[in-house]
């Protein structure tokens, strides 16, 4: 998989992808990340890639030229399968989506900042829409890292287990179940009886009402 | 306002806070950020901090004593008004809980990694677990940075304007109107009329039913 981030603060991106799993996919050569500034594809000067809103109105506004630039040469040395424009009136991201997105081959993530960008971007060069939750961010930044993590991670081998994936929140609709590690007695909060034998049924059983009980409780909408 | 933020993997914090508005807000005095690497709190060889779950399972669960040495020494220091736990499980984190942390004095934000954190972490410490959306993430690190950015730009004086961040997705439940920048006319592809006369009144008319549409189109479920 090869991912191009278009942005306008390439150095909000660098620790990401130089940590943990990312940097591990990125080394295994599972994944490619490339960061564009966007800066570089402005003729205006002072390397200005925003301007002032039409119609006024405070915020800035990221210009149509500059990222039709990006995009064009991008676009013009491979195909891509998705060019993704992070902004909070996206499409709001989930498992399924991180699913869908693991198995494509080439994504461009244009990340919005200030205001967002001009409309005319959205409607002539964006497919698909994200928005990582109903809040809003000073830029596209992290959310852009964000669904590359959660993307990146479902590659198959990035993770060190691959069961590990598998039995995380949301990948069957249900929450985790509680979850424990030594020791069996930390001044006094113990750990429930029934992981500590060996009792394998018995526990895939207990973790099972524990994930519906716990999903019920906090999240029933996940159960409709 | 301060943040504690515990986490395993301090590098991957390094660049969100060492850039754009988070920077800013850190040299205006205007948030002090604390990052500490939970390493430095085990006493166990090869600085563990995590370790195989009870009951059998893939992935490890981090432990509960070096997470109580830290948060106890952080405690001890000052009083916090929330320890919070970045967990898929959590409750999703919204505009409207972004605005309340924006008006804490102290917080501390536990970043879980691998499977999570031992449940007895949870059930003793913790008294907000936060979510940032139906997905999983290799850590909650960048869930962290994600949540202290959302916060950070709602304190008076970080944004440039603080008009702008009020009239941002979300505020009032609406999604934002299509934004315009120069050209007016880019390719063919041309800005809206009424934008570029000077009626005001007209142009507020139009914003706001255009938020409404789009609102209506793309999340109806924010108008319920």
């Amino acid at each position: 998989m090869r991912i191009d981030i278009i942005t306008v603060l390439p150095e909000l991106l660098k620790s990401p992808f130089e940590a943990s799993i990312l940097k591990r996919a990125v080394e295994k050569g599972m994944v490619e990340i490339f960061i564009h500034n966007l800066r570089e594809y402005t003729d205006l000067s002072y390397k200005q890639v925003d301007d002032y809103q039409y119609g006024g109105g405070a915020g800035m506004v990221m210009m149509i030229g500059p990222i039709d630039k990006c995009i064009s040469a991008l676009k013009s040395d491979r195909d891509y399968d998705e060019i993704i424009y992070m902004t909070p009136d996206g499409k709001t991201f989930n498992q399924g989506a991180a699913n869908e997105l693991s198995l494509k081959k080439n994504l461009i993530i244009l990340c919005g900042h200030y205001k967002g960008v001009d409309q005319r971007v959205r409607d002539h060069f964006i497919t698909r829409e994200i928005s990582v939750g109903d809040f809003v961010l000073s830029g596209g930044e992290l959310a852009a890292a964000v669904v590359c993590d959660a993307v990146i991670r479902l590659i198959p081998g990035v993770l060190g287990n691959e069961t590990s994936a598998l039995t995380d929140s949301f990948q069957d609709n249900l929450l985790a179940p509680p979850i424990y590690t030594r020791p069996a007695d930390y001044k006094g909060w113990k750990v429930p009886e029934i992981l500590l034998g060996g009792n394998f049924a018995k526990i895939d059983k207990w973790r099972e009402s524990q994930a519906m009980e716990r999903t019920e409780k906090l999240r029933p909408d996940l159960l409709k």
